[in-house]
């Protein structure tokens, strides 16, 4: 059993002693990171949150603390107290590397069982194990950091909402089942046995009625569900900085939002987020990098060489122009010794993306070789040379479809590819942000045949668009934007409908029956009767925010305690089985088809 | 359908102009509250969150908006612009009285139908037509201030604990059930079909894990969930701050909270809240008050008047002095002369909490008067004049029972009731808190026979009550203390328990075989073997503290989208009936037994 601290304080903590804290009596706390026995001293290496320091225990100093320091093993939990003093030898890796602590007195608080994982930055651990002993894991020095990095995001987001007048507001967990978008998390209610609440894929529709209430500017930062098969880097639970704003405009919600996301950089990394940030229409994304989310920290741009091949005789690149598709190319420099199997690695990769082939022309010293110079004339060749601006050494990489779409996908993840091989973007540091804009409003699903929501279904679509809701919704686009860092998308919002009429046109369009529309959105069409204001927002996901600032590409970096990709925490075994009573009183019961 | 903002930027909101604007030109917008058509002028009273701005239309100023003001209806919601004026007739009631805004120009962004409520202030309409039409009921100015001043408090909490060191670290709300304490709300799991998560009821086990993982200082303002029979002022789901720190004693938790509470009433209120706070220990808090929640704001406290009566030979009395109960009273200042119907009242009313009856003293002029005058002796009678130190005029009331619980209950429900009948508190604007401590560890639950836990298994109990676990654990006192204010519990928690021995033995003594005490907190009892710092905490309920704030004595005053006492969303409908295929997902079928 461990001692007590009867009164003992910790007056520092181990990673802020420095050298003008010499000849101070300190008391630090924390837990044994190393021990070395050195014959007549003993060296203890003891870590909390902030660092390590290097304690010394000596006979000399105090017998008895000497003795009682040897009995200590990795991960007890100690606390300390003696004079701080310059050390002999300097650790030049150690902030607190120029002092050491003169163990006089120490206080065995609690021991440690050998822990299943070492405590130390990088460590190799299998998953299961690091989530299993979660707690050990979150001791080592590298994930404190990015929870800590987390917390400085959270408040550095919440300052500047205060200051520009945002209100937190906390919206339900407890709420309704809307079946659109994606699966919800149930949860039976025992008062209405057979009845459900769901918890929010997000607080969309309540921040909308808060803008209705008129309480102008919103935020929160707020955890939602969705019940998913997780793909990497998704958590069935995750956190959400939620915003809508009233009587404004899209330029007014982008700007503000620009200016948040600068003053957290700033905050949290010290890093110069330059502003306006660059915006690029969807078409012109799509066009130039094949993604709604384009990584701009390098170039490799899709061109189109269609016109260069208009009056081609080779037959599948006719066929796709005769179609109303394109040819489109991208140019990997330095990349014409590029072998055969690596090349046709790279159209096996296309072809996961519909792409039915890949054709090259590789720019050597004395010739244009390509496996389809023969099917073309040679002005046409080079026409396609001087078109994608290639040069000797140069690989140019071509895909044709009718399916533009087929055509801007394969290239554009091509292009991320290559990138990725080349390792073009290897030590690049830079935060490359930019805002996609006019989005489509909807897209025609083919399978059941009709039109989705690109967004949800309380996007506004562009004034100058509207008449396009009757004719040609393809054509209608969004006033919607998504903010994009480095290839990956870091929020998006809209403007929202704010006319009931627009907005029941809107549900007509989704196939919803004036019924299902009131069923689902009643109490947001009823509002909508009351003078509601023009507003739109914007949500960011927090956890992928949290990740880029702390410079990691894995969620449950971020996380405390996250579930693994079968949605289970391994710590708490949940989920879990529960008692049959608690079940009747939900008036629920088991029953499992096993149909899968 | 509405006006487009087309490019209108509001300048300056409706509640900020003054006559320093006087001249410029602005651009408002907001509701109308409420329009006054003089003939060649119309006044429109313009709402927003900050108040309520006059903005007058004349033929005049521009006839364009003059006619179009004419159309106006209780809460369209407008955009004005013109120029800032001088009021003829300033109205001292409005902070924006001296002034007027000369509407030139104006968009009808939307319009409103009646709306079902009135939006003003101290509404008279019911609940549940005010939860329905919740995005109306929110307009109202007051509960807008509400709503303003729970995020300003949560602004102040989290000021403070970030530089007090503290990290905001989000803990799962899909979490594991266990069933002790409240009934969990559950959450069925798809990918293991039959196994649950369940909502959290609070973190307590998560910010225990933090701190063997050495966060050393962690908070969080974050929801909690319980499926309880809605009493008042609860909701299912609510909000509480909640605190861990690590290298800590009592002493050290309470200081800092107090601080905390101290920032937070300045930051929101402008109130100074004087440190340290009172405190009581639990047993003088029941003997003075008959409360662990006692309102200080008053007197009127218990006394023992047992040794005025050792001798009697009334035999009530001396029945329960024989069985080892007391006899106590409180006195009611000018009361004597209270008539018997209301004396009466005041006896069933202690009777619903279990004592027998109630005696009373009335100390008239001329005489004690009392029923029970003719069984006591004289000098018994003057004794408890003497020991109540009553004058004339007062009322002496007085509660005996062999069961010490129920005289002091008795006694302090009646002590609060006869200060609401006297209305001793009306107009007291006071904030008056305390501290109760060394609460008792565990009672005794007569009905199931077994020990438990007065407030969860984790408290530790004070050092020099450990003996008393073997031999007699209802002298064990915890550390464990409660903030107290204004009679209302606050806050609450205690220094934990950090050693797993010290853990067994606490489950053994609340009769958890260790089988049971592992499979529920197996993860913590792990957690402990490897070095566990010692450490405390604390929760308040923010919903209370909030309510508090904005002087408001209804919970659902201070949440944004409350349910009703039937946990029921009146605006949403949740919960409601779901479709068949999302529990075939969840492998659950409905199973109502009607067993009610």
């Amino acid at each position: 059993m461990g001692e007590a601290l009867n009164g003992a304080k910790r007056t520092i903590m181990c990673g802020e002693l420095r050298e003008s804290h010499v000849d101070n009596s300190s008391t630090v706390m924390g837990w044994v990171q190393r021990k070395r026995n050195l014959g007549g001293l003993i060296f203890v290496d003891l870590r909390d949150r902030t660092g390590i320091l290097q304690v010394v225990f000596g006979e000399e100093i105090n017998k008895e603390a000497f003795e009682k320091a040897d009995t200590l093993r990795a991960e007890y939990c100690i606390a300390v107290s003696g004079k701080v003093v310059r050390r002999q030898s300097p650790n030049d890796t150690l902030p607190t590397g120029m002092v050491e602590l003169q163990g006089e007195e120490i206080k065995i608080l609690s021991e440690s069982e050998t822990p299943p994982i070492y405590i130390k930055e990088d460590l190799d651990a299998s998953e299961n194990i690091r989530l299993k002993y979660r707690y050990l894991d979150l001791r080592r020095p590298d994930m404190q950091k990015r929870l800590i990095i987390r917390h400085k995001a959270a408040k550095a987001v919440r300052d500047f909402m205060d200051a520009e007048g945002f209100l937190e507001v906390e919206t339900p967990m407890l709420t309704k089942s809307t079946p659109e978008g994606a699966r919800d998390y149930l949860v039976p209610s025992r008062n209405y046995q057979g009845e459900f609440y769901a918890l929010p894929q997000s607080p969309q529709l309540f921040k909308q009625l808060l803008m209705v209430s008129g309480f102008d500017r919103y935020f929160q930062i707020v955890k939602c569900f969705r019940d998913e098969d997780l793909r990497a880097n998704r958590q069935p639970e995750f956190t959400q900085v939620d915003i809508e704003m009233s009587f404004v405009e899209r330029d007014d919600v982008m700007a503000m939002n620009e200016r948040l996301i600068q003053h957290v950089f700033k905050q949290v990394l010290d890093v110069d987020v330059k502003l306006p940030i660059e915006r690029l229409p969807y078409k012109i994304a799509m066009e130039k990098y094949g993604s709604d989310k384009p990584d701009l920290r390098f170039g490799m741009e899709i061109e189109n060489i269609s016109d260069a091949l208009k009056d081609t005789e080779f037959k599948v690149f006719k066929d796709v122009l005769d179609n109303g598709g394109s040819i489109r190319a991208i140019k990997a420099e330095n990349c014409a010794d590029m072998g055969r199997k690596q090349i046709d690695k790279l159209t096996d990769f296309v072809k996961g993306f519909k792409a039915k082939g890949l054709a090259w022309i590789a720019y050597k010293e004395d010739e244009l070789k390509s496996p389809i110079a023969k099917f073309l004339k040679d002005e046409e060749l080079k026409a396609i040379v001087h078109k994608m601006d290639a040069k000797v050494g140069d690989l140019i990489l071509i895909v044709s479809d009718a399916k533009e779409k087929v055509v801007l996908t394969a290239l554009g993840q091509l292009r991320l590819q290559i990138a990725k091989e080349l390792e073009l973007l290897k030590d690049n540091k830079e935060f490359r942000f930019a805002w996609v804009t006019e989005f489509p409003l909807v897209s025609y699903n083919e399978e059941e045949g009709r039109w989705e929501a690109e967004h949800h279904p309380f996007t506004s679509p562009m004034d100058e668009d509207i008449p396009y809701l009757d004719t040609d919704p393809s054509k209608v686009r969004a006033k919607a934007y998504d903010m994009v860092l480095n290839g990956e998308e870091l929020g998006g919002g809209s403007i929202r409908i704010h006319d009931s009429q627009l907005q029941e046109k809107m549900f007509r369009l989704l196939g919803f029956t004036q019924e299902q529309a009131w069923e689902r959105f009643g109490f947001l069409l009823e509002a909508f009767k009351y003078g509601p204001p023009p507003h739109g927002g914007l949500a960011f996901g927090f956890d992928r925010m949290a990740m880029f600032l702390s410079g990691t590409d894995n969620i449950k970096d971020v996380v405390a305690f996250p579930k693994n990709q079968n949605a289970v925490c391994p710590m708490t075994e949940a989920p879990s089985i529960v008692d049959e009573i608690q079940l009747r009183e939900l008036g629920i019961a088991i029953d499992i088809k096993n149909e899968k």
